[in-house]
């Protein structure tokens, strides 16, 4: 019988996570690399090629005899053919065929997919969407990413480019969007739009927002706007109040035109779930119609950094 | 070999539609009854065997001889239990187990769907969506409606809800919605936001539309606003340049979200193509991402009023 053991590569602006993935989803050896230095294709795949070889190395294999290598990458992606057009914030990939290339390198399988539809997957098959038929993964982060799983697979269009809903407009008059539009999600609850909405409270009043702004010497994170909120900063709860509300007129326009079982929202950002849950819920709520609105659960990622790599290998793993 | 003759029926709040079909799509014999008198369960099921009756005779058959009844409905249906759960501005039916009664009544075997999905089925087998893999079916009326073929099949969801695209918020501080929510798509391009705006720009300033609206003593309609149109009205022309706008930004939304190859216009209001189209083209190739803009192609529907029939017997075909 076919091993199961699978190297999965979850492919950041930051970090390049790598694990061997076994049958049951269990990550059994994971490694973390700056992607400083490795980040072009050519040093990025002789990274994957001795990564790959003390990994499987941990599972008593050589890399050839695993089950495959699967590569998540932040951008479009030609799955089929295993060419990486773009990534985003990463130089050098235009139009790489990193499949081939891997696959020559280390004479094993190589598969290449968007890291978010990666997310999406890994997630379903062992995460917080097992089980359903129908499912919407959601990050949340710098960029805000989606993936669709619909019937039992993702679902990708005739291009390849399904699932941006970060650039869904939910308000034509709100803020200008990075892609060029204006109002979309991603100009809503994006990163650089809770630091905007964050600073903004923060200069209209004195609070733990701007005393923890201050012991950070400016330096403004998602997660110290988390902790602002916790220690009771208005300005800041009201930033997740605003993040709830965008987020969920969004989940509301994919509850009605998609009816899934599921929401799955993972990301940096999703850490503060709890902090724009409410909002986000009752917003759905008022503006989703009924039958799918009741029908729908949303619920945070399970797999934490791991959805990725996990996804990687489920990926390998359905190919024929 | 089994026959194709399928008798398919649309069931609108102003007229029902039947006709047989054959399996190159054409419809054989058709007949137009006016709801008023049939619109409750039990008078349209006697409707449908009459009618069924005279039609299948026309080909030489007896109803239950044919392959099948298809019958598309204005609401949220069970497809496979064969359950129309309720009708849009049709008293008389809630939780109605219509496929059933309908087999009982004509011994032959009959299937209930969603008419907009019966439109985006019709359409994609025999109209403007003919050899597309990815297509969203697309109607402008009173309501405005969506239907989701995916991965060549209709795409359900998991409560057979898919596909409410009308009910998309694209301004939430947009004008209400029937629905209760604020902004959807609906609300800023159905037949009432149209005759609103019309009656707007008429009370503003004197030209044709306010002279055919006074013909017409002040009965307004979607076709007198686009005769006004097309004899200069000012005001009329940009009501259709308002509703391409908001049509253009619930289209990017879906292209961004599905990555279609084509969306198909029909309904009522889709016989002003022209008039709004170039307008919702220029937004929709600002709005969308590079990538899924170029892909698709916006088609208005072929089939005209005979798309529901038709996929009511592309729905027959299609079960096992």
């Amino acid at each position: 019988m076919m091993t199961h053991w699978t190297l999965g590569v979850d492919f950041g602006g930051t970090n390049i996570k790598f694990g061997i993935v076994g049958s049951t989803g269990r990550v059994h050896a994971a490694r973390v690399l700056s992607s400083r230095g490795i980040g072009r294709p050519a040093a990025f795949i002789e990274a994957v090629a001795d990564t790959a070889e003390d990994l499987a190395r941990s599972v008593g294999l050589r890399p050839s005899q695993l089950r495959g290598i699967g590569v998540g990458a932040p951008g479009p992606v030609d799955v089929e053919r295993g060419i990486v057009y773009s990534m985003v914030n990463v130089p050098g990939w235009r139009d790489v065929p990193l499949a081939r290339q891997l696959a020559r390198r280390l004479r094993c399988r190589c598969v290449v997919d968007n890291d978010v539809k990666l997310f999406t997957l890994g997630e379903w098959r062992f995460g917080a969407g097992r089980g359903a038929q129908h499912l919407i993964g959601l990050t949340l982060g710098t960029g805000v990413g989606g993936g669709l799983l619909l019937n039992g697979s993702l679902y990708r269009g005739c291009a390849g480019s399904a699932g941006e809903l970060g650039h869904m407009v939910i308000d034509p008059s709100g803020p200008r969007c990075g892609c060029g539009a204006r109002g979309c999600l991603e100009a809503h609850i994006g990163t650089a739009a809770i630091l905007r909405l964050a600073r903004q409270a923060a200069a209209r009043r004195a609070g733990p927002l701007r005393a923890l702004l201050r012991q950070a010497k400016g330096r403004l994170t998602p997660e110290l706007v988390s902790r602002a909120a916790r220690a009771g900063d208005r300005g800041a709860q009201q930033v997740w109040q605003e993040v709830g509300r965008a987020l969920g007129v969004g989940m509301a326009n994919l509850v009605n035109l998609l009816n899934p079982e599921r929401i799955v929202i993972g990301g940096g950002v999703a850490n503060a779930w709890p902090l724009f849950a409410p909002v986000a819920r009752r917003t759905l709520a008022a503006q989703a119609m009924a039958v799918p609105a009741r029908r729908v659960r949303l619920m945070p990622a399970q797999l934490g950094n791991h959805a990725g790599i996990v996804g990687a290998a489920v990926l390998i793993w359905s190919q024929p």
